[in-house]
């Protein structure tokens, strides 16, 4: 199988049912009869251009009362299975050991300083495995003793803050903690189709995208900790324990609110190495960068600091070459992973349609879907909880007619931003850019089933 | 380290900090005068009982411009890390090596049909990582062949059902799906403590327990595609293909609603082998015995199954000899898991005593704290979202005056339930039962700050 199994949506060839290995007989009236109700109710909606709708299931019929098939039990009905875990942590079935995180081979110098995706393609829901959950290093990553790690607090002068403190890992995880539920998306994230260069799957085009449930103590209450002075104070600076020395300006307004956290759970457990462990700041909304990992310091002080990872680096290039500097908020987007480049429609007939929407503003509040690039739109179900700064499942029903394609999601947030075309956004932000790329991702669906990442001009 | 290591609430021996590895002059002074302040914001309905706050941060003095100890760094600071990924799929960091499932030695004659328990001490929010999800088994795991695995759906007789059908992997993952969150509770959880056994940690008496973001197609869908007769069928028979022979009567009321699933997701990938891959019955709200693994037929009746798993097993013995049959629903429950048996807190002081409360009927409503055995109660902050059937966070401070405590959580569900006391359970179900006991725990501080679990009478 190649990297792209477990694909929903690709049909793998028909492999002998164990129910009645020989002498299965095709009900295609019957499934056809079957799947015209069905469809009648899902498709209430649904667009006069739909061909008439082809049977879903390859539908077999039952064995008779004594056919000797029935008797023909697989091993694991008969046997006895494998004990309970001794190594104490599981792990995915071995059929799925295709779904990985990958590198994009050759996008940077060395593997130390790499990104590996996310294989969107292959998630369902809203949560991110944290043994899936994309990587962006910029020196490596480190398992660093959490008995060793600390935190410092401090002010950029003696008024600025009261108290400066230097926390344990233990003395911060007795302070009053919060859990919540956000995506984290790097800037660079579908940076390479500002080029038009059309990069082949969904986990390489947005796969630097990942979420999770954070625990954590606000950030808030270790600057009220402080004796921070939160009328002087406007800009803390977060900093990292890795070689990478990373330092990023994060404005106290965010802060204010209680949203940025110093966080050292995730999806229930410790933070990953990969991922920061055992400390790193949540800023929701914001850019990946930003949320600094094996995090040792944070300072108040009341100017943006300017550092090289906010003045060389995660800079945006414009047309006349001036570039963007701060421009942090990751914008409203979204992206189907279902069907999606590198994926193969085996069959004409019923898919579900399925993708994620964001937007670092808020919550999103509507998805709609195109099959013709953008012509007609139809608007898709939102999967519950919508969360702020979280990522959205969206489902829709689609009946493929066998001719090819054009697929997009256009998202929009609670705040009244819509998700640009490639088009629109090009016309203000050019094309020599790598950061904050939000605009409509379109998936051609050719007349052989096979889907391929192409860009509208 | 033992088992019991990275519990939030115990206080390690303070290693050397890197930042200051010699000469750290202890600040008491200022550390309790920040502490106040902000004690007095956390506690503005405290008890009036607390003693005055003791100081909580070991705070440290800051070096000095100009300190060697600022030069050494440790070697993350300085060298190059590791690469992204080459095995494609993250572990934890090598420090949380002894957060795992664990067995419970001699509960169960063989390990195939055993039960290993999560880890709830060591936990954060409401997901639980698919690694460390509680496993029970009957005839041991199987790593089932997607390709080579069918569901089918059947009626009893022929009016019952129109079409049955046999579905393949592929064909079920493209129909419409939901996403959804939902705690899973074996019956038999805090079992044991029905006799007055005092199990010692929270991870055996509540660790049948865990919670993921399911995804999958509702099982309602599929009887409308095999067009069932739903005034007819009143209950359905799942049936699992591994050894056991598992199969549950689930009544239709619970289907019609579409809150049933027929999922293959957990948690953003495929099932885990553990719990049912490539697909299993999810029933939100009720024990997980009917959560049906290695799904491989549905069959819709009119009429109760009497199966072995319902009549002998999983029924609940009551005084006088009667049992109580398909007492299927997991009622209001809670647990404290910060502090909890085992762990030891080292000294006075702030904690965030954080816990998990759940409800198979709906939504967590509110969750009460005590700190003194139930004579006086404080509600405690519920972590957002609030799901139904779904585990819900809670924390609230507490500053321990280092006399012993007995620590309870009391949880209230929408529909109007309280989660009663020992002595109330006892009262109306004795103390015969192995299924069902969703009584208040008790964790006793000893007063040089070791927890352990007490029954109340």
């Amino acid at each position: 199988m190649d990297e792209h199994q477990r694909l929903p949506g690709r049909l793998l060839k028909a492999p002998e049912s164990f129910l009645a290995p020989g002498d299965i007989r095709t009900v295609h009236a019957q499934a056809a009869q079957g799947r015209r109700d069905f469809i009648r109710q899902a498709f209430a909606a649904a667009s006069a251009a739909v061909a008439a709708p082809v049977a879903l299931a390859q539908a077999k019929a039952l064995p008779k009362d004594g056919d000797p098939a029935i008797l023909e039990l697989p091993p694991h009905s008969t046997g006895l299975g494998q004990a309970v875990a001794t190594d104490g942590y599981g792990k995915p079935s071995k059929y799925e050991a295709n779904v990985q995180r990958r590198q994009s081979p050759g996008l940077t110098q060395t593997r130390q300083a790499s990104v590996s995706f996310a294989p969107l393609q292959s998630l369902f829901g809203i949560v991110t495995p944290s043994g899936l959950h994309f990587e962006r290093h910029h020196q490596g990553w480190w398992d660093v003793d959490p008995t060793r790690h600390r935190l410092m607090v401090n002010g950029s002068d003696a008024r600025m803050l009261k108290t400066p403190k230097v926390f344990t890992m233990d003395e911060l995880m007795r302070l009053p903690s919060v859990s919540r539920f956000h995506f984290i998306e790097c800037g660079a994230n579908t940076g390479m189709e500002w080029g038009n260069v059309a990069v082949p799957t969904c986990q390489y085009t947005h796969g630097m995208l990942s979420c999770s449930e954070f625990t954590g103590v606000p950030l808030r209450t270790l600057l009220d900790m402080c004796g921070a002075d939160w009328k002087r104070g406007r800009f803390v600076l977060a900093e990292g324990a890795d070689g990478s020395s990373m330092t990023r300006t994060i404005p106290l307004s965010l802060i204010e609110s209680g949203e940025v956290l110093v966080a050292y759970g995730q999806n229930g457990e410790m933070l990953r190495p990969e991922q920061g462990y055992p400390l790193r700041l949540v800023v929701p909304g914001v850019q990946g960068v930003s949320w600094v990992k094996y995090l040792r310091r944070i300072e108040l002080g009341d100017q943006p600091y300017g550092s090289k990872d906010e003045t060389i680096h995660y800079v945006d290039l414009l047309p006349g070459g001036q570039h963007r500097q701060y421009s942090s908020i990751q914008e409203v987007k979204s992206v189907v992973t279902t069907p999606s480049g590198g994926q193969v429609l085996l069959e004409r007939g019923f898919y579900n349609v399925s993708g994620l929407a964001w937007s670092g503003r808020g919550k999103v509040k509507r998805v709609d879907v195109s099959v013709d690039g953008g012509r007609n739109w139809r608007q898709a179900r939102l999967e519950q909880p919508v969360m702020s700064k979280c990522l959205t499942r969206f489902n829709i029903d689609w009946v493929w007619n066998g001719e090819p394609a054009l697929v997009q999601s256009r998202a929009t947030d609670d705040s009244g931003h819509v998700q640009p075309t490639s088009a629109q956004l090009r016309a203000v932000r050019g094309t020599r850019s790598i950061y904050h790329n939000n605009s409509i991702q379109t998936w051609l669906v050719n007349a052989n089933g096979e889907v391929a990442n192409v860009q509208l001009s």
